[in-house]
Formats: structure tokens, C-alpha cells, sequence
């Protein structure tokens, strides 16, 4: 329609609007209204701050993260109405449809032979960067919550290991350098990290949901625990690999709309159900799937397949990953975090993480490699430490979360101050020395 | 990964699968379990029963309802573990937000100057063939259902209005002839069917739910109760269309992923949650956004504006509308359906259903136009009958529900079989004559 029709148009709402009263009347029952609410909320939110974030350097993620603090706190200022959101059954289950399929995304950047073909470097680095941050995780839980259980400190060592390769892969790409030896090692040891990470979380919550349910400890459960984590990944990647060729070659006969999407999203719910049967969480399972998936399988679909894929997963995640970080932000309580225990808690998990992944630079075997950069690289925490405390909040020990309000709170503190310190540190150390060139050391 | 490397292929599951069934412990307590099983049920069914449709030369919506209907009654060939599917508040939760997605969608495809730069013939066929079939369903209500209320009869003659334009449009675009004149009335009419439709839908649900609650019936607030869906849907669209250039000007400045598809879908929900408070059905509202949305709001995003939104959407419902098909179709009850009374009410409702549409034929006063295929082409009532069914199975008046189990089985058969018959009759009475070409009459 074009602008120069005012006349009408103002005439036309004013006949409407009078109409308007007689309109709020009689409620609906839809048990979708709510769920539109928070949705309408948490998209326009989320857009907005991610903007924001994004214009000042800081990746997206942050300001969904900040947007989601500011609507949990509204109350404080007086502002009412959204107080049901944390509490939503059918918001906390978008958010975790949108980590699925956000970790079906990340796994499907990387194939096996990805992590096969990485170099040692890449591996020790990531052995390191999570054995480092896990033992210093621990000993922060040992030193400030001393009234804790073994497990809220286990528990805490394991939301400080694994590396938020989204937020490093960015920045390298802005500043071109994205094909750079460090990159290559970063890149290469957070994709081994998200998958010990996850093992470690597997095994982590099996010991705590055995241990709740009565179950004597011992080193032989505990360690049976983690065989059957490592198990079920093997599993999956393995039976994966081997019936995925067979499914995507049936498929491309099948004809209608989305039919790649549906089988891969029918893949990816299918591995993230197993892998919640077999007592790990579900997304492990998507991220396997998305391992799984390698461009071989979507050769029949054209060239483009994988692309394909990933483009048509890009608007689920863009709609539902938002929700998982807005309502990560909503739990965080700003009155607990002002709270000495939980800022010293975030200090030191700060420093415990920053320097857990500093050590992992000693991992780097390779010469000429900016050992600082790679280190720095390691350092966010991003979505998967707020995975990892997410599932801790909903993890029970003797009637108390294993991760209850304060270190929640303070975890979170901990993965928006990694995540903002990354950029300029990774781009300062990148931009004084030219990576690839022979080192001064 | 090559295909030749199979010793060690076949090696690494057997010690894999060794260590399987110590994996199955500890079920979790992620409440996403049911529902990731629902989900992959649900996808590799639509997917698989949308080809099979496909190949028989029917639209892959009518392949997902009988998968649906398949999976809903496999408890009679003694398979369990699929009862809990239709009562799951998951999985109904998506099927909404999917089928208010599938609107958006629907809506986008036109523009409120499509509708108003639409012809006579268009008007008058809609009209006709909204006012006819929903006489006749209301007859059939009496003659077939003497006990059932007023509003029974009125509902099932709405539940007869709105022609599903996705599958005439579908036909027409196979045969080559989605630009002739009789697709351009068709087209128009179900523009103005469906608008009609859904103010019809929402005149009849208020008065229910306004008689339910103990309100005093007449002629005014039965009046009152159409003016006010007519009111809200006028009222959408002159503000939605006064405030979106705004929006989207601003949003043209956001950075991020996904910007378009936040903003928009953020406005379809708002939209559709004001229709929900307006006590209409949400997507009344999310198709109001997708009338209010047109290509000149994307000129900022670049010429591919709106397609680009259209391309980002269909992902959404690619995998979100499956749900709410296969959904309805899990509700039949094959036995109920068997019963002569249900038989009779969905061959009574077909015949009402195509006899009135072919009645309004008669509203096209351009010459030179087959009215036959004018006729054949508004008969599928698809996925809008199947929304109008689902809505008057949860409304209830005197502690009933208003489309009960049996009127709910021979309303989806009547779906079934208007969307089956209507791709012979239009190819044959299009390819019989030309259209565009003067007529014999």
C-alpha cells in the first residue's frame, strides 16, 4: 500500500477502535496464550540485546543472556506480569528443544574424521583444558562451599571445561584468521572438549542420579558410570555410522517438503531420546548425531546437501535457541548475585577457568604457534557451561539441587566474564604477532 | 569416512555392543524424553506417508493425516506405547505454535491489496461459497444430529467453509495452469473464503463460549460477538499495517542471526496471542500478520525480502505442521469411524461440502471462465476444516464438547476425501478445455 492514503487511514482505525472495548471480552482458554506472551517477550528481547551485544564487540549470545537477567529481575523495579516465564513448562520445553537442536548444529560443523585427522596438538590441548579446569573447579568447590557435597563440587569443576568454540570460531573470523595454524589447533581441541566435556557431564550426573537413588559408591560404579557414557557415544557414532548411509540413500527418494530436514531432525531427536534412556543428556545424543552426519550422506541431495542442511536448521535455531539463553539469564537471580559468597564464588571460578585454559597452551607441540592466542581461545564458556549448570539445577542430592541458586547464579556470572574478556585478548595477542610466522621464543 | 574400511568397522561395535547393556540404567527424568520419542515417530511417519501421497498424485498433508490415523490405532493390532501421544501437552503445545506458523505462512502469500484489487467474481464466488456450505452443514447438523445443540449444527457448517487454497494452488501450478483465469478467481475467492471463514469461526466459538459461560443469547450479542471478530481482524490490520513499516525499518538496523525471522515471527505471535485475548482462535491473529506483511516492509532487507522470510519460515513448518496433522489424525478413532452414524454424518457432510461449492460457481460473472472447474477448484477444505475440528473438539457447551468423537472422525473423513477427489476433477475439466479460451456457452 502506498504512504499518500492518510485520509482513509486515519478515518478507518478511529471507526475500529470504538469497536475495540467490546473486544476484551471472554478470555480464551487456549493453553497456548501464555506460551505466545513469553515467546513475543523473548524474541523481541533477544533480537534487541543481541544486537546490542553484537555492536559492542560481544558475541549475541550475551546480550540473549543479559535480556534474559534483565526480565527474570523486573520485579525488583516494580514491573509484574513475566514472573511466570522461569516456571512455563512450555517455555523450558522450547528451550530444550532449541539446545538440541543448537548442539545438533555444532556437531554437524565437525565429522569424525575431523577429530581423527586433528593433530596432537590439538588433543593434548584439550586434555589438558578440561583436566586443568576440572581439578581447579573442584578445589574452588572445596575451598567455598565447604558444606557441599563431593558432587556439587565435582559438578562445578565440569561447567568449567568445556570450550564454547562458537564464540572463538567467530572472532578468528573477523579477524581473518580462521585458516591460522592456532586457529586450526583451537578449533580442533574444542570440538575433542565438547566431547569430553560431555563424557565428563555423563559421568558426573550417572554418579550423582546413582547415588541419589541409593546406590553404594565405590571406584568400580563410578568408574562403570563413565564406560557407559563413553559407551553410548562410541555406540552412536559408531552404529550411526554405519546405518546413516542407508537412511539418507532411502530418503533421497522420498519426495514432499523437507524431507532432509524432517530425517535429520528425526535422527538427531531419535539419538537424543537414546541417549536420555540410557541415563546421559540428551544432548549428547544431538551432538553425536550431528558428529555422525558427514557430507558422504547428502551426496544424493546434490552438492549442497550438508549446506543444505545446515541453512534449513539455521531458523530453528535462530526461533529456539534464544529461548534456552533468555531463559538461562531469567533464573539468574540479581539479589543472590549480589551477594559476597556468590561474587566471590564467581571470582574464583573466573580465575580457575581463565587459568585452567591457559595451562592447556602447554599442550602445543607444534613450533611456531602463538601459545597465548591458542590459550586465550579456550577461555569462553559459553552455551555449554550454561548447559552444564542448567542440568545441575535440575540435578537432586539429599532434597538440594546439586547446583542450587548461588552457584548457579555465580556460573553464569562466570560464563558472561569469559566470554567478554575473549575478543580483545584473542585479537591483541593475534594482531601483535603474525600468526604462522616462526615465533620469537 | 570411505566405505572400505570395514574389518575395523565390524571390530569396534561388537566391543561397543558389549558394553551396551550396562547402559540402559538410570532412566533420566528429562521431561524432554516423551516428547523427543513423539517427535521422531511423528517426522519419519509424515515424511515417509507425505511421499507415498505424493506418489499417488495427492498433496503430502493428506499422507500425514493418515499416518496420524495409522499411529492412533495401532492399539487395535495390539501395538502399544503410542496412547500417550494425543493427550501429551507437548506434543499439543507444538502442533499449536506449528499451525500458527502454518497461517503466518499462508497469510504472507497474500496481501490486503490482493484481497481488495480482487474481482467481483472472486467476492461473489467467496461469499457464495462460504454462505452455502455452512447452510448446508448447518441442515445436515439437524438432520443427522436431531440432538445435538444449535451450536453443533452451527460449528459443523463452519467447519465446511474455508477452502484450502495450498492444494488447488498445488494442482494448478502441476497442470500449468496457475495463471488463467479460473486460477485467478480461485485464488482470490479462497483469500476471501478463508478471511470469512475464520470471522465466521470466531462469531460461532464466541457465541458458544459466551452462552457456555450463562450469557443471555438474542440477536444483539450474537451480533455483537461477529462484530467484534470482524472488529479485531479489521483492527489487526489497519494498526499492523500503520506500525510495521516502523518495525522493519528498525529492524533493518539489528545485527544478528536471524533478525527477519525474530521480528517476524515475534509479530505473528503478538498477533496471535491479541486474537487469543480477543477471545478468537490465535491464528486469526497470525494470519492477520501474514495479510499485514508485504513486500515493500523488506525493501530495507533487500529485493529478496520477503522470500527470504517465506524460505526461513518453511523450515518451521516443515517441522512444526507434520505435528499438528499427524495430531489430528491420531484423534480418529478407526472404530468410531466405522459406526454407520459416522459413516452417514461424513458422507452427508462431503456431499454438503462439494454441492456447495459447486453452487458457487455461480457467483462468477466474467464470461468466458469454465465454472466448472471454478467449482472443483474451491472443493478441498484440507487443512483449514481439519483447524476449525480441532477447535470444536475444545469447546465445550453443557459439559460436552462441541465436535464430538464421532463428528470429529466424519469431519477429518470428510477432509479426506474432498482433498482426494478435488486433483482428478480439476486436471480433467481444465485439460478438457482450454481456459483463457472463449467458452461454448
Amino acid at each position: 500500500m502506498r504512504r499518500n492514503r492518510c485520509p482513509r487511514r486515519i478515518l478507518f482505525p478511529v471507526i475500529v477502535l470504538t469497536l475495540l472495548p467490546g473486544i476484551a471480552h471472554a478470555a480464551g482458554e487456549d493453553p497456548s496464550l501464555p506460551l505466545l506472551r513469553y515467546l513475543v517477550v523473548i524474541l523481541i528481547f533477544a533480537k534487541l540485546a543481541g544486537h546490542a551485544a553484537m555492536r559492542l564487540g560481544q558475541p549475541a549470545v550475551l546480550g540473549e543472556l543479559i535480556a534474559g537477567i534483565v526480565l527474570g529481575n523486573l520485579t525488583l523495579v516494580g514491573i509484574h506480569g513475566l514472573e511466570g516465564m522461569r516456571a512455563d513448562p512450555y517455555v523450558d520445553i522450547l528451550s530444550r528443544i532449541g539446545v538440541i537442536v543448537l548442539l545438533f548444529e555444532v556437531g554437524l560443523e565437525s565429522t569424525i574424521r575431523d577429530i581423527l585427522d586433528v593433530g596432537i596438538s590439538s588433543l593434548l590441548v584439550a586434555i589438558v583444558g578440561v583436566a586443568v579446569p576440572f581439578g581447579l573447579g573442584w578445589l574452588v568447590g572445596i575451598w567455598l562451599l565447604p558444606d557441599g557435597s563431593p558432587f556439587v563440587h565435582a559438578f562445578l569443576g565440569a561447567t568449567l571445561c568445556a570450550t564454547s568454540v562458537g564464540i572463538t570460531a567467530r572472532v578468528l573470523q573477523d579477524i581473518g584468521k580462521s585458516r591460522g595454524k592456532e586457529a586450526r589447533i583451537i578449533l580442533g581441541a574444542a570440538v575433542i572438549d565438547d566431547i569430553l566435556g560431555l563424557i565428563l557431564l555423563a559421568s558426573v550426573s550417572g554418579v550423582i542420579v546413582a547415588a541419589a537413588s541409593g546406590e553404594k559408591m565405590g571406584v568400580w560404579p563410578q568408574l562403570r558410570i563413565a564406560l557407559q557414557a563413553f559407551g553410548f557415544l562410541a555406540a552412536a557414532l559408531v552404529l550411526g555410522t554405519l546405518l546413516t548411509p542407508r537412511i539418507y540413500t532411502t530418503g533421497a527418494r522420498l519426495r514432499g517438503s523437507g524431507v532432509l530436514l524432517g530425517i535429520s531432525l528425526g535422527f538427531c531427536f531419535l539419538l537424543s531420546w537414546l541417549s536420555g534412556l540410557a541415563g546421559l543428556a540428551p544432548i549428547v545424543g544431538a551432538f553425536a548425531a550431528g558428529l555422525i552426519l558427514e557430507p558422504v550422506h547428502f551426496e544424493r541431495y546434490g552438492a549442497r546437501g550438508i549446506e543444505e542442511l545446515e541453512e534449513k536448521l539455521r531458523p530453528l535455531t535462530d526461533f529456539l535457541a534464544p529461548v534456552f539463553f533468555v531463559l538461562m539469564g531469567d533464573k539468574v537471580d540479581v539479589r543472590v548475585l549480589a551477594s559476597p559468597k556468590a561474587l566471590a564464588l564467581a571470582a574464583a571460578l573466573t580465575v580457575a577457568a581463565v587459568a585452567g585454559k591457559q595451562a592447556c597452551s602447554l599442550g602445543v607441540v607444534d613450533k611456531g604457534v602463538n601459545r597465548w592466542a591458542v590459550g586465550f581461545g579456550m577461555i569462553p564458556r559459553g552455551e555449554v557451561g550454561l548447559i552444564f549448570a542448567s542440568i545441575g539445577a535440575g540435578l537432586y542430592f539429599g532434597g538440594e539441587p546439586v547446583i542450587g541458586p548461588v552457584t548457579y547464579s555465580a556460573v553464569v556470572l562466570m560464563v558472561m566474564i569469559t566470554t567478554l574478556v575473549t575478543p580483545p585478548l584473542l585479537k591483541r595477542s593475534l594482531s601483535s604477532r603474525k600468526s604462522g610466522e616462526p615465533p620469537a621464543d
